[in-house]
């Protein structure tokens, strides 16, 4: 039998904090008749309600420490205000979701990351065994659209702040045993430039090998790469597809043919 | 066949804003063997909260009005950082559970309040439509707790702050078709009282038509009304029993013979 078409799509602060960007991004999004899961990061607003409080944003060589305070910021904003909004509004656009921290239904277990040189805190890292594949499958049996913060927990009852690019790539592998699934990482621009500052330098398609070598020739550089090697990673283990372009062109970006934004496969 | 037994818990504040009181609640709660299902209300970390982000509390005789800013610390506080740590705490006990808004899975939709001669702002009423029967049958089958806050929608987008003694009792009454239902309110008192300055003058058992003459007598009255009346409600529109104690005595208060607390019945 085939695989059924499971579409993942990863949104951030750049759609979050925009409600208008938001609203027609969700449109988008509800009117896609694929299984979807849709995984989102934080944006502004969890910075601004931190600093409203008075709480100071820790930071080590460029890397937040997540302390307890900072959690509880992180927990209240991405699993409480932003994924309970996006879930009414993807109901009332027809679109049946379901809004889910890592804990609930223990979806996605994470491990506390280790204290090496350093304590980030309450971060967690992702493991092969991390996504807990048959619940996902059957939310989206039921015709559900989970919608994933990037908050998961460690079984002994942390909440943990997990990098929300990570955990659409480790769903989109994990689920990829039983569907045949697209990955879609939406960013302030239209796609993978060879020169970040000219919008129609768009690469169009990268396979695995083209991405060795832009990697190493330094013409794919800098904010790009934890996104891209997230993006290959997948794709070596099962990911059909990842599209990366902007969220203003969702139905455009999962097009298979004269799509908008950068293919990348195997 | 008989009916499979369903418990369904609600905790406040007294319990959510005291750590050791709530770890003690959920190992009691995560060790009950039948279906369960806990409501919980907010407590005082949503009021502090506003007033740290000075942000007013509007009261129309002695009922608060929920404006979008207080919406907004609902949502944040019950919806996500009670909800996910209750549903975390629960995974390490483990009870496999979910944390839910109303509008994840569309699982209670409200109506937003109509605004009489005052205006309520985002509080929604239920009705005898709100509860999503099937979505929790599918959750109780595979052995999944849900954790619901007090926060439902209105299926036009919006959030609703929502009374969690009647989303107790709406979810009592629409379960009850299928389970053989328990409904277990926990607060701050060891149950209804004769006196409510004397924990010894403890109502045991209490019948609708008993209910019916303390209340005219004025026996019993002042805050226990509206519970009672949601309880009785409840009790005759298909929930078996009713219990009410303290969260402490969980496992005695849900025992049938010798139990602590005070039992409701038709």
């Amino acid at each position: 039998m085939d695989k059924q078409k499971l579409i993942i799509v990863k949104i951030g602060g750049n759609v979050i904090d925009n409600k208008k960007a938001l609203s027609v991004f969700l449109k988008q999004f509800a009117s896609i008749t694929e299984n979807t899961i849709l995984v989102h990061g934080g944006g502004k607003l969890a910075t601004e309600l931190a600093k409203k409080l008075d709480i100071p944003v820790q930071v080590h060589e460029g890397r937040r420490i997540t302390n307890k305070e900072t959690l509880d910021i992180a927990t209240m904003v991405y699993a409480g205000l932003i994924s309970k909004n996006i879930t009414a509004q993807l109901q009332a656009k027809g679109r049946n979701a379901i809004g889910l921290s890592g804990a609930d239904g223990n979806c996605i277990k994470a491990g506390k990351r280790e204290v090496k040189e350093i304590d980030y805190g309450f971060v967690g890292d992702l493991n092969s065994a991390s996504v807990n594949i048959s619940f996902f499958n059957e939310l989206l049996k039921q015709g559900i659209c989970p919608v994933i913060s990037a908050i998961t927990h460690d079984g002994s009852g942390n909440l943990l702040n997990t990098n929300a690019d990570t955990i659409a790539s480790a769903l989109s592998v994990a689920l990829s045993e039983f569907f045949e699934v697209k990955l879609v990482y939406c960013f302030e621009k239209s796609g993978v430039l060879k020169d970040v500052n000219d919008e129609s330098s768009l690469f169009r398609k990268i396979n695995a090998i083209e991405y060795a070598f832009f990697k190493q020739s330094g013409i794919i550089n800098g904010g790009m790469l934890p996104k891209l090697d997230n993006a290959f990673g997948a794709l070596s283990n099962g990911v059909n597809l990842v599209h990366i372009g902007r969220s203003e062109q969702l139905l455009e970006l999962i097009k298979t043919e004269n799509h908008a934004g950068t293919t990348l496969y195997k």
